[in-house]
């Protein structure tokens, strides 16, 4: 049994106290240090799992800047997803039911988080992966699927098939586009690179539009005429999101889930949210799944994990990096378009 | 019986193409003129008002220029609102009944408005007034105080007994600033004049905050901070607007009303509509009619006839001008502050 572990460090603590101009992460140093922690002991009901790989999601960028919707507690370890082995156990049925069982999970609010050779999770939230399903899915198999059901079934809520999703050739996104696709949905893919349209549509995207191109808002005004989405799921919240929010017709309903540009978005059509009865919420997973039964949520990692098992789903990797190399080349992995950046501590 | 009449015709048709740099109206020549128009016959069901008065609104505004959820008709009369005695019935008990009446009343969609020496409105719609009700209360009778009891109504839904309006001084919000404060709601007005802090206080507002002062951002933190509210009622939608929203709470709605302002506003915290579950949304009085009980919206309107002929509520009066001089002066009427403008036909 090992004393200490290796862990990236967590340095800030609380929130950030300024907006950084830019909210992209161009360093780990100011944020995260690599450094010796203590071996964590579970509490009853919780695990000690020995991290095989870790997920770098940008809940986690976002988290370690402080710019995330919960506090940073300096000193702990960095990281809320990652998939391994579970080898102690706090008590209880549960918990020792799952020693030696390789484990997707988050880990528990507090304890030290993924990017670490061991972390803390709570048992009843430990989702046990079939072998066919690949470490690089197991490690993304909660956060980005979960939000990607949830948010899916704010789209099935509405009246429209047709729906938008923003960061088009995201993880998420390709997971939203493919389960959409499947039960019939037509979503609309907004882009930054026409290399990205085809994958999309083979995926099952009906459009993909890419905001860089000249004729972007000819092209957004005919597909929003021909589609009339009603929802638009946006991970950007920059003014390219507020043109086309300001496109949609009656009833349009902006969701922000994420802020991956910093640019601020300026309302355009402020009248639209009185005359058409458009308005702007925001999706949080944690807020939805405090407000979401657990049967509920297990049965959607389980929708997930077959569609992982089956190849149906299928995490694109950019990049896996040990701790140390994460210190020096994770900004630049996760600058690269497409995939997925992960930890192997 | 007369043949013709003098109105103030609309010009345009439908909506404005373009979004004008600036939506206050500056000239009434573009958007109507004094002419005549035959005297309009009611169908059954309906009355003829001779107009006694009738109000100008801001929707009437917004209206003429093409800028207001409804579609112009080119050549009709413009007006929504106003007071006058029903001289002539299309049939039907209710109609027939109204003979003689003096009636507060808002004008059928798509018949001659109130800007009009006679008018068309649904008998089933007229409110009879008692004699201690003047003219320029009965012309401004069903608008603001249904907007301004439908939006308190909004503000009781919530669970904060504080709340926030801005256009501070507008007729509007000095009725819900009053009927709030009878109920034990604490309104915070946003103003713009030093002039209007004591008469809204006065009138029941917790807070009056100008944002025209040096230190409004610090007053405004002082004052949120310490009365949590959670509902903004705005008419303005400019960048003071989104820095009241940014600065508010978890669960803050920003509920928009109007645009009286043509500044686009910036959203200055997306993160806030995802983190602490904030979101934007809109009134609009039309709709509110269109999903609320006739029996309800009939009992509002008879609270406010009652809080009227009290003096409870008392309309402000800025001006009252014929036909003729609203061609010339109601540009510069409609801006004095804190009263409300009149035709008299």
């Amino acid at each position: 049994m090992v004393d200490t572990m290796k862990a990236l460090i967590v340095q800030g603590d609380g929130y950030a106290t300024e907006r950084p101009d830019d909210t992209v992460l161009a360093a780990m140093e100011p944020f995260v240090q690599l450094g010796d922690l203590p071996v964590p002991e579970p509490s009853e009901g919780q695990v000690r799992i020995k991290v095989a790989l870790a997920s770098v999601n940008p809940s986690d960028e976002m988290f370690i800047q402080g710019l995330y919707g919960q506090p940073r507690i300096k000193g702990n370890a960095a990281g809320f997803e990652g998939v391994g082995d579970v080898v102690a156990s706090g008590g209880g049925p549960l918990a020792d039911g799952y020693l030696g069982q390789r484990v997707a999970f988050v880990a528990t609010a507090g304890a030290p988080g993924t990017w670490s050779e061991y972390s803390i999770a709570d048992a009843a939230t430990c989702i046990p992966l079939i072998d066919s399903v690949r470490d690089e899915d197991g490690a993304a198999m909660i956060v980005n699927p979960l939000t990607a059901l949830a948010m899916f079934g704010v789209v099935k809520q509405d009246e429209a098939k047709a729906f938008i999703v923003s960061a088009g050739a995201s993880q998420l996104s390709k997971l939203m586009i493919g389960a959409a696709a499947d039960e019939g949905y037509r979503p609309i893919a907004i882009v930054r690179r026409d290399s990205q349209i085809e994958p999309l549509k083979a995926l099952g995207a009906s459009h993909v539009l890419n905001s860089e191109a000249d004729d972007f808002e000819q092209q957004l005004s005919a597909v929003l005429g021909a589609e009339k989405p009603r929802v638009f799921l946006d991970a950007v919240a920059n003014q390219v999101s507020a043109k086309v929010f300001a496109a949609m017709g009656r009833h349009a309903r902006w969701v922000i889930y994420g802020k991956l540009d910093p640019e601020l978005p300026t309302l355009l059509e402020p009248g639209h949210l009185i005359f058409m009865m458009k308005r702007i919420e925001g999706f949080w997973l944690v807020r939805w799944m405090q407000e979401t039964p657990m049967a509920e949520r297990m049965a959607a990692i389980q929708t997930a994990q077959m569609r992982f098992a089956s190849g149906e789903w299928k995490t694109d990797v950019t990049a896996i990096l040990s701790l140390e190399e994460a210190m020096t080349r994770l900004p630049a992995e996760l600058a690269k378009p497409n995939g997925k950046v992960f930890i192997k501590p």
